[in-house]
C-alpha cells in the first residue's frame, strides 16, 4: 500500500518524518507569501461517506493553495459499493481523477479504494484510524514542544475514550520512539489489536506504552494532554447523560490536571469539542491551549501528502530551496 | 466591524460609493474580455445555512474570474453553533481559508463569524438585512437612472412586504441621500428600529424616507420600482391565500401602476419572482424591466467585495487603469 | 439549437466527427504531460436534478484541466420550474456564468434552458437521451473497432431494455451509417418515435436499424455488444424480481452470448453495472470488457464539448499542431 496513505504503519519512521520536513517547509513557503503550482490542472476527488468540515475544507483549500483543484463527492452522493461494486467505482474515479481522498464508514473501504483504483489513495478517515490528523498533529508537536527536547524525550498523554483519533496517536507515537499513554475508563481503552500494534513499535523504537486509570500516573510530567470527544461521533452515540456517569468528571480536562502536568505542557484536540463534557471552556481559551494552531496544520498535513504521493516532493523542495 | 461587509451602515457613503466604482471598473475590465488574477490560489469559504441560487453562483463565479477558489458548504454541513461553538468554528474556518462568507438564518450568527474568524466576513443575507444585494442593486441603480439625475435626486419606491431585500434598500437608499418609499399594507411595513436608522441616515444625507399605503403617493414621480416575494422564503411562510387576501391585488405590480410612475421608471425584483404574485408577467418581460441586469450585478458586487475585504483595492485598479 | 449540445440529431455527420477529433487530440495532448488553458478563468454551471457520478466528475475535471471551473448545483439546490420558472433561471443563470450542463428529469427543461441561457447549454441527460454519453461512446468505439474496418461496417449491438442510453446509441449508429441492434423483449423495445428517427437517419446515412428477439440474428458478427441496467435508473424501477423475470437469463450478457459474435467483440456498459443481472463477473472483468476505458472518454468527450461550443476549437487545434 506503498503509493497510498491508508496508515502510518505502511511506513517507516523516516518516511513519516519526511513527509512532516515536507509539510512545515510548505507551510514556511507560503505563509511567506508565495504559492506553488505544482498541481496546477490536477483533480482531486474526495470521496465522502460521512460529514467533515475540516478535513474537507483543508483538502479543497490545499489543492487551491497548489494550483489544482478538489471535487467534492458529499455523503449521499456516491454510495460506496452500494449501486455498483465497489471495485467498479474504484477503477472508475481513478480514471477521471488524479489522486483521491476518502472519509468512510468501514476500513475495509478505503484498502479496495486504495488497492484498484490505480491512483494514490489517502485516508481521510475511517472506523479504525485518521493517519491525515496524526501527520498534522505530528506537525503541531514539533512546533510546540520545548526545544530541549526530542520527540523521543515526549510524553504525550489521551484522555478518555479509545477513539480513531486515540489509536492513530497511540500507533504514531509509539512509532516514532514516543512514550504514550492513554488515561481511560476499562470498557473505552485501546482493544488488543491497538496494543499489539503499539508493542511491537515500542520494542523497535524505544518508545513506551501504557493505559490507566491512575490520574496522577497518566499525568506526570506529561508534555501533551490531547482528548477527543466523548460519543462516537458518527456511531454509536452514547446518550450524554450515560457518557457523563462514565467520564465525569475523572477524564475532562480541567485546570487542575493541567496544572499536575509538565509546566510547558500543550492542550491539544482533533475538534470539534463539547465544551464543559471533556473540556472545560477554561483550559479551551487558556495559554495552554493549541487547538487552533493544530487545525490550521490539518492544512499543512494535506499540502505535504498531496506533494508526496503526487510525487512532487523533489520538485516542490527545489522550487522552495533555490529560491 | 470594519474589516468585514455585515452591515452597509457601517461604512460612509464615500466607502461605499468606492466599492461600487470598483464594481463598475471591474465589470468593463472582464466585459472587456481581460481577466484578473489579484486572489489566485485564494479560497473564499462559503457557509450557507440556507438554500442559495444567485448568492452562491455568483461568488463562486466571481472567485474563478479572479483567479482563486470558492468552497461551497451546503446547509447541514456546516450547522453553526450546533455540534462546536459557533466561536470554534470561527476560529477554525479562518485558519483554514483566506475569506468567508455566510448565509445565516440569525443574524447575530454572522456577527459572531466576523469577531472572531480572523479573515474577512461578508454577510450573503441574514433575517436582518441582505448588503451583497444592496451593492448589486446600488450599480444597477447607476447604471440605469436617468443621466440627468443624480442618485440624491431619486425616488425608489418599494412595494409590498418588509423582507431583508426592502430593509437594505431602505438603509442604502437613505444613508446615500436618496428618496426612500415603501408601499405595503400595516403589519408588513418595516418596523421601528429600520425607521429610526433611516431617519438618522435622512438627518444626515438629505434624503427622505415614507412608508404608505396610498398608491398615488407612492408612484408619483417614482424612478424605480422594486417588489420582492410576498412570503419569508425560508421563515414562517404565509399560505398563499393568505397572502394573496392581504397583498393581491393592490400590491401587485402592473402595468397600470408602471404607467403612474415617471415615463422613465424601472422594475427591480431581486428574484426569484414568483410571477402572478407580487408581479405580472407582462411587467417582467417588459421594457421596464432590469432584472436579468440586476441578477447579473450579483456578480458585480461579489467581485468588487472580493478584491476590496481582501485588500487588493489598490492593486486592481491599477492593473485596470494602466492597461 | 445549434450553439448547444441537446441531440445529436440537431448536428451533421460531420460535426459529430469534428467533436470526436477534436476528443482524441485533446486526449493525446493531455496523456503527453501537456495542458491547455483554453477556458482559464471561465465557468461551467452544472444542474443536475438527478444524481450522477460519472458525468459530474467527468465534466468538473474537463473543467480543470482546461484551467477553467465547473460549479455544482446538487439534487435539490436548484429545482427547475419550481420556485421560479424555468425561463427566469435560464436567463439568471446564463448571466453569471460561461456555459451550462444540466441533467434533467424531463427532456423538456433542457430544451427551455437551451433556448433562454444565452450561453450554450449542454445536455447531461435527460429522460429523452443521453448525448454526451454518445460522444464518449463514439471515441471509444473509435479506439476499439477492428483496424480494417470503418465505422459504417460496425454492428453495434445494445442487449436489454431501451434506456435513454440504448436510444442515443440507436441515433448515433444510424446517423453515422452503422450498423444497430436492439435485442430486448417486447414492451422494453424502442418506441415508434425512436424508430422513426432510425429510419429516417439509415435512409440518408447508408446504416441499418433492426430490433429483435432472435440471439443469433443478434449476436452473428457483432462488433460491440452493449448492456446497460435492468431498471430505469432513476424512474418507476422495477422491483428486482419481476425485471429478472422479464430479462434474465436470455438477455444477460454471459461469456456463452460473448463467444457466438464476433471474435474481436468488444463489450460495453455506460455503468453503473448490476452485476449478476444484465452482465455477468466473467464478461465484465474478460479481455472483451472496455467499460473502463469507456469511462475514462467521458472526459475524453466532456473536454471535446466544453472546447467546442465555447468556440475554441481553432484556439484549440492550433496550440495542439504547434507545438
Amino acid at each position: 500500500m506503498k503509493g497510498n496513505f491508508v496508515d502510518t504503519q505502511d511506513f517507516s519512521k523516516e518516511e513519516i518524518l519526511r513527509m512532516k520536513n515536507l509539510g512545515i517547509k510548505i507551510k514556511k513557503y507560503i505563509k511567506s507569501g508565495k504559492y506553488l503550482d505544482v498541481l496546477h490542472h490536477k483533480t482531486l476527488g474526495m470521496v465522502f461517506e460521512q460529514k467533515s468540515t475540516r478535513t474537507r475544507v483543508s483538502f479543497e483549500t490545499a489543492m487551491t493553495q497548489l494550483g489544482g483543484h478538489a471535487q467534492y463527492l458529499a455523503p449521499g452522493q456516491i454510495q460506496l459499493g452500494a449501486h455498483e461494486s465497489l471495485y467498479d467505482t474504484a477503477k472508475v474515479l481513478g480514471r477521471l481523477t488524479d489522486i483521491l481522498m476518502a472519509r468512510v464508514i468501514e476500513h475495509k473501504s478505503i484498502v479496495t479504494l486504495a488497492e484498484h483504483a490505480g491512483v494514490p489513495v489517502i485516508n481521510g478517515m475511517s472506523d479504525y484510524n485518521h493517519p491525515t490528523q496524526e501527520l498534522g498533529d505530528l506537525i503541531t508537536i514539533y512546533e510546540h514542544k520545548p526545544a530541549d527536547k526530542k520527540f523521543e524525550d515526549l510524553k504525550i498523554v489521551f484522555f478518555g475514550d479509545a477513539t480513531q483519533v486515540c489509536a492513530s496517536l497511540a500507533m504514531l507515537t509509539t512509532h516514532l520512539g514516543g512514550h504514550f499513554v492513554q488515561y481511560g475508563p476499562k470498557g473505552f481503552q485501546l482493544n488488543e489489536h491497538f496494543q499489539e500494534i503499539c508493542k511491537k513499535n515500542c520494542e523497535k523504537s524505544g518508545g513506551t506504552f501504557l493505559i490507566t486509570e491512575d490520574e496522577d500516573e497518566a499525568l506526570k510530567d506529561a508534555d501533551f494532554i490531547y482528548t477527543d470527544v466523548w460519543y462516537g461521533l458518527y456511531e454509536s452515540e452514547l446518550p450524554e447523560e450515560e457518557r457523563m456517569k462514565i467520564f465525569y468528571p475523572k477524564y475532562q480536562v480541567d485546570m487542575a490536571k493541567i496544572k499536575k502536568a509538565s509546566p510547558t505542557v500543550k492542550f491539544m484536540h482533533c475538534l470539534p469539542a463539547t465544551r464543559g463534557e471533556e473540556v472545560t471552556d477554561e483550559v479551551m481559551d487558556s495559554e495552554y491551549s493549541i487547538v487552533f494552531d493544530e487545525a490550521e496544520n490539518r492544512l499543512t498535513a494535506m499540502r505535504a501528502l498531496l506533494v508526496y504521493f503526487m510525487g512532487k516532493e523533489e520538485e516542490t523542495l527545489k522550487i522552495i530551496e533555490n529560491r
